[in-house]
């Protein structure tokens, strides 16, 4: 069932930018409003994501501040943080007050700047995203999120028997899928060689297993079932799943098994009406390449601990039998936080109705986005479909 | 028609506390759990406001860690940050979802820490408090919040002849209002003299014309309607308005008309059914002094004009015909950002309920709740109501 329907779809590159947020953010917003063909006046409200803005550079209350600068001032407006599945939680309450009847019209969004760009070097951004972690049990000892992923992975590999180098394949081939794609902050290719010869950040990730800080924006409209026919393109939001699991990791019974995907999964494939089978690709997020491999198994599209050799074997890549991150992924498109769900959505919207470009998977009937916050405590699954 | 009913309501004494923002908010949480007689696995989803953790204390992604620590790790949830209209912004947001059936019992509230307690001092705080102000046109000019609530304020005087002594009677009515709220930051009384006899901060604002930083936590229990009435007590929400204005201030036409306010109570009392005449007493946010005259006047209890006179005559105190800020307000009850939003509805709820102790109003059977966020920009305003 239709509960709601993306008709506008807009994004930055993500990559370096020396703008205010409201300008890289509005790039984004225009080009959204542009493609579904509507005016700032037809907005009714407006539901925005942004992780770090005050910590990054003391910019908070940025949903009217940004209204402003789109031309919606008057909108109700709310700013959504919920650390790296922040604009994919904006999204979702947006879904549910457009399928309530609440709105008709919405802008939904979002946007970070995390690059050098704010004037902070990448210590003091490490500090900055670890507020995420736990304030008392995990802050103190030092445990940044490279180490967060890396605990995780590690069980993975002690549990399934996950290697380095299968970890290296998620790597290669999100970078691979990031030379086709023109928005994307790294558009070269790696080879798992290189991988495997980086520095360690966080045993067993070297530097290739680790996303970027990006800065970016990308934003979508998204208007009620009742008035999509009347819009070009509409792709409908069949389902959307929130779960959360228990912080600190330490409290987490099974941490490799990311519950919170696992239920956030269900809910979303029981309101679609389908199962994991019948997805045809995934925007998945690869803050890590663990953090992939586990992903691709909490939401069923890979059984668990096949992860890793899926990767391998390239059945995960554009050509393969369950193209994951044909974007490039966090991995390789880039990781502007409070703008990265919100970027899966607009991922998915271009693969549905065929406008990815070089990228353009030949099946994309059903795609389906798991953003994830925190320490794995924070996940919403979203499925999307081609209007029928 | 009611939209949710609240049926626990719960918050820490404000003032200045020594303890970590999830055992903060669990006094709380807990509270309003004991008060509904619910237990944590009733609880569906949790809609939570904090505004500057992440810059106080480089504490984000709070909404599983509470969720965590108050025993409903595995909900959905969700942080807003709205400037000082946090947690009403996340109450809106969660009256919506349990009206439109996504969710029966839901957690609402926010917290907040401003006092030296994080280690910031009040310079530093100002500068924080102030990223809500916008980044470009108005932080680089040194306007902080006294300053923009200050030009706000001249603006009323020019216009309708508001005095400074106006302004003083506000100070002390609410002051005096605190010392009947034994979870008031301030509870003792001043004179109109020693209001006039303070320090200017910002021309027409001197020391008691504005609110302190206070550290505390406010949360309610809310229920759809259908359930409702399977609890003892509850108090129904039958309206909530949510606009917001342009940023920067030097943006708007008529500045001291607080038009979001306006925009707010007019949606508010229609959803009702009501006039602003039907209100019995309200909640306003009054972060100054000159922010509560404007308040009243704007959501249309005070004539225009008038909200100055009002105070100086006792209308708007604890014995007068439109009694304002029972509790003592954001001037003497406190100002701990993310939990101001949630507190204002724990006071509609109580005086609705006839539990308000030595601050009960005789007559509370209709309340508004105005709690206002940034330059003005962001204002929401609730009506609750006795189920009858």
């Amino acid at each position: 069932m239709t509960r709601a329907s993306v008709v506008g779809a807009g994004m930055t590159k993500f990559g370096v930018h020396d703008r205010p947020l409201q300008e890289l953010f509005g790039e984004a917003a225009f080009e959204a409003f542009d493609d579904a063909g509507v005016e700032p006046a037809d907005v009714e409200s407006f539901y925005f994501g942004n992780a770090m803005g005050g910590q990054t550079e003391n910019d908070t209350h940025l949903a009217p501040k940004l209204a402003s600068h789109v031309g919606i001032a008057g909108v109700p407006a709310q700013r959504y943080e919920d650390a790296c599945a922040t604009s994919a939680n904006a999204f979702k309450n947006a879904v549910q007050a457009v399928e309530a009847g609440i709105h008709d019209v919405v802008l939904v969004g979002g946007v970070e700047r995390c690059t050098p760009q704010t004037g902070l070097d990448t210590a003091e951004m490490t500090r900055i995203f670890a507020s995420a972690s736990h304030r008392q049990y995990e802050q103190p000892t030092g445990l940044t999120f490279p180490g967060v992923f890396a605990l995780l992975t590690k069980r993975h590999m002690h549990e399934h028997g996950t290697t380095p180098e299968h970890l290296a394949h998620v790597a290669v081939k999100n970078h691979e899928h990031g030379t086709r794609n023109p928005r994307a902050h790294f558009g070269k290719e790696t080879t798992v060689e290189a991988v495997l010869e980086g520095p360690i950040v966080a045993d067993p990730f070297r530097l290739m297993d680790c996303c970027p800080f990006s800065d970016g924006a990308a934003a979508v409209v998204l208007v009620s079932d009742e008035v999509a026919d009347s819009y070009d393109a509409p792709v409908d939001v069949t389902g959307i799943g929130h779960a959360t699991d228990v912080v600190p990791i330490g409290d987490k019974l099974t941490p490799h098994v990311t519950q919170a995907a696992r239920d956030a999964s269900a809910q979303a494939y029981e309101q679609a009406g389908i199962t994991a089978a019948d997805v045809d690709f995934a925007e998945v997020h690869d803050c890590f390449t663990g953090a992939e491999v586990m992903a691709s198994e909490a939401i069923g599209l890979i059984e668990d601990g096949q992860g890793g050799p899926a990767a391998a074997e390239g059945r995960t890549s554009y050509d393969g039998d369950i193209p994951i991150n044909a974007s490039g992924g966090l991995k390789a498109k880039g990781h502007p936080i409070g703008a990265t769900g919100a970027a899966q959505i607009v991922e998915l919207t271009e693969q549905i109705r065929g406008e990815a470009g070089a990228r353009q998977l030949d099946e994309a009937e059903y795609g389906v986005a798991h953003n994830l916050g925190g320490d794995a405590a924070t996940t919403l699954v979203t499925v999307m479909e081609g209007r029928r």
